[in-house]
């Protein structure tokens, strides 16, 4: 596990009071992003991979896809040879693969602190928290409508986590300030609460425009021009469909060489066909489609092959996460992006269930151990996620974030060095033996384990006395030790104020929008 | 998936009035043991699994393993040329990977209905509940001492279950029953409340004696000798011991051909080395040791090669379930047992929560998908495991038996026919459609997405005017529904009477014991 943990040994601790001293001193730690040293579940045969890519070709080609709205992206396409209907662009087989290939296979994304920079590619995984929920959701408030003091609390636990790489976007929506300038505060948390790299806004290609201006002023213009220092999450209407907002946010990050993740976001059954095989066909050709677009708008815009996509209760419509087949397309779709040259996103720690419970997990583990295994480069929602998306639980969050661990401890491999193999060990105890007291246990214990910083080891009889409490509480107390802990990272005055004064001129120069 | 339902089709159901009797009939649903049409996930390379597989025939030539209270097996070892110091069994490099190799690579055992037959071994997953805790929790009775009434209602879920092929053995220890008499009710209610394969004593040879008489009244003399109709899980004394009672056992179903389990049982850091790779070699070793030993007793006895291997918590003590290090040993361990062509048994729903909360479903997920991926034959613990093995739950049962369905669509693969690739679905909708009416959808729908029978899928209104519950309780209703609707498989009355005469004749042969 690549730790640079700030935490002092054990040996170095000293007494009790020492001891107790240090149980209530936080010590902020930090893993860097994981690099795996193991192979990838690959889902699919090289024979259902061909067919899935010439019929994802077929759909480009016989059915196209509808860009609307957009007559520049219309006048774009024609010069780059499909056959253009209406907004209906049908592409020849091979040219959307072609554009493609001018996409880089990695990106490296700059954050505030360079410590936190992250790779998105080839063997890289990034973790990401939960995007997008309108409501929030703890045991002592219950469900209620997001703020941007809820938004802030979370990009705290975020910096605060561990095992988490990235800030993330709209960690949650900040329902009390107008949809037209809640991108400026939301930007703006992320960048003065962390010092992790974050997402853009993509609400409105002026809103992306911001984005790009903030980051400007944090990073300074001519490093912004040169480097990726945002990603930002472009969905697909599926099927088939690209809307004018979404690609409007494109166009502007594309131009500023900004990082996008290209993402069908499907409900399968409902908005692609109910089968695997199908629904992969259809992920490739809007991929595709995407993808090459951003070429065309930028040859060698950083962009992502991205794949949301869950099933469907057939009997009540809803939505349903942690399935297997979603898993099998999460699979399939990194084979599928990795034989484009192109970093892959999928994943993260999705559940429909309505409280942070053992469905909840159930679910998330099952997409989380997919993803880590599937080749995830990008795993947006890796913790935090609760009912479909609709809200951001603060104790979901810690719980997940403390399964992140478990990535990363897996994706580190097995070590073969002769201390891991530990054949002096085995001398030592021989038959009927303990390890407990060996030289090589003791050596070795402190790093030998990942640790959970939520589940309860206690024995019964204790943990009976203590209340007999489950995860969630113990999550709760972890949210509340982690935010009365919390220390905001230096951020240079000046650069402070210029972002302050922008958002202050963007809020007075409009009045306030409810879309 | 390998489902003989025999719901009928919502079609030929009818209006109101048939819906409303349809959702109080219960019908017993079955799916076929799994038979992965999916690759292994392998975590060690060719040069990793060569280093610990010599370093194993060092432990066992160097090093060596006891066999404790057991001169015949030390005369046994004897003859077959190894050197042999008291009880300590020195085996030359290449002699117990030889004495492995009369050993089958795929064992079927046979269950009374023959539509249960199991086979263990190649691509197969047998997925079997929980085994040995003394304890059973329940929301409505809490934590408490198990009974053979609770012990045949574990047996009656998990015959009810779709997805568990298998009765398994100790589902619960009856402690009010003695500890002598105790194995003959166990294997009476695998053999009257359920028609699925299960498991044989272990705790005395003199026990497994008697659950191979008990076999040969259900499935005539004749045929228990010439097929498995039992498998026995043999645990080592790890590190290196096998002690005289588990060998005892191993030899009555070896001398029998009835099939074991031999496996190492560790807590890693306290049986074996804190590390992944020394816990792979001395596994390994043990397995070795173990197996060849089978087959001294019976040249061709069917065995499994087994791993069961937790880690621990350094600051309690206590073993830790669904960690990353398990899931690494798992998998290692499947490659290990493979490559000596010999069926695998790991993973369960382990875990080390109380109650079954968020903790006990991310531990639990972690290690079924470990198991499903990494290879797997046969899965004891699948359901019902619950904090560290100390307790039997009535509710994680459901929980987990539900999850197993997960295990069946994901190893079922991809469908690349004609109909799953579903290119004529997606020429149909069109960009901007919807496929929730499309032909494709209505003809596949039934068949395309697992559904929990546990989750919550209602909308979030309604749920919260339902009470708002977590998925404890919705389990808890699962196993009242179950329990309610079960009904006993047939048993020739002739049968039954013999099989009960001979427990009672054995129980009045000799006074309770408390060992």
């Amino acid at each position: 596990m690549q730790t640079d943990s700030q935490k002092p040994s054990r040996k170095l601790r000293g007494g009790g009071g020492a001891r107790r001293a240090e149980r209530t001193a936080y010590v902020n730690e930090f893993s860097r992003f994981i690099e795996r040293k193991i192979p990838n579940f690959e889902i699919l045969n090289e024979e259902a991979l061909e067919i899935i890519e010439y019929n994802a070709e077929t759909v480009l080609e016989e059915i196209g896809v509808k860009f609307v709205d957009n007559p520049d992206a219309i006048v774009r396409w024609k010069e780059a040879g499909a056959d253009v209907q209406g907004e209906t662009v049908k592409i020849p087989r091979g040219l959307a693969r072609n554009l493609c290939a001018t996409a880089p296979s990695k990106i490296k994304q700059h954050a505030r602190n360079p410590d936190r920079n992250v790779e998105i590619g080839g063997n890289s995984l990034v973790l990401a928290p939960v995007y997008g929920p309108p409501f929030v959701r703890d045991t002592s408030g219950g469900r209620r409508y997001a703020t941007i003091a809820d938004f802030e609390n979370f990009v705290k636990l975020g910096y605060m986590s561990k095992w988490l790489h990235h800030s993330g976007g709209t960690v949650c929506e900040p329902t009390d300030i107008a949809v037209n300038k809640r991108h400026l505060d939301m930007i703006y948390a992320h960048m003065s609460f962390s010092d992790k790299p974050f997402m853009g806004s993509v609400t409105e290609p002026s809103r992306a425009q911001d984005s790009v201006d903030m980051c400007k002023i944090l990073f300074g213009e001519s490093f912004v021009e040169k480097n990726s220092v945002m990603i930002s999450l472009i969905n697909i209407n599926s099927p088939l469909v690209f809307d004018s907002v979404m690609m409007g946010a494109l166009e502007v990050y594309a131009r500023n060489n900004q990082a996008c993740i290209v993402s069908p976001f499907i409900v399968g059954g409902a908005m692609s066909p109910v089968t695997v095989a199908g629904t992969l066909t259809q992920v490739l050709a809007e991929a595709l489609a995407g993808i090459a677009y951003s070429q065309l708008i930028r040859k060698g815009a950083p962009v992502v092959f991205g794949a949301f996509v869950t099933s469907i209760d057939m009997n009540s419509g809803a939505p349903t996460f942690g399935t297997p087949e979603a898993s099998k397309i999460l699979s399939g779709a990194g084979q599928l992006a990795r034989r484009l040259g192109l970093p892959f996103r999928s994943g993260g720690a999705l559940c429909g269930s309505k409280l942070p419970d053992a469905q909840a997990a159930y679910e998330s583990t099952n997409t989380l151990s997919a993803g880590l295994l599937g080749g995830v480069n990008f795993m947006l929602h890796s913790c935090g996620w609760l009912e479909g998306g609709l809200v951001s639980s603060f104790e979901k969050f810690v719980m997940d974030a403390d399964q992140l661990g478990v990535l990363h401890s897996i994706a580190a491999g097995v070590d073969i060095s002769q201390n891991g193999l530990a054949l002096d060990a085995i001398r030592e105890v021989g038959p009927g033996g303990h390890y407990l007291g060996c030289e090589h246990t003791q050596n070795n214990f402190k790093d030998s384990f990942w640790k959970s910083n939520i589940a309860d080891y206690k024995p019964f009889e204790t943990w009976s006395e203590e209340g007999g409490n489950d995860t969630v509480l113990f999550a709760s107390k972890r949210v509340e030790y982690l935010l009365s802990n919390y220390s905001k990272p230096h951020l240079e005055p000046s650069i402070d104020e210029a972002l302050l004064d922008f958002i202050k001129r963007k809020k007075e120069s409009q009045p306030d929008k409810l879309y």
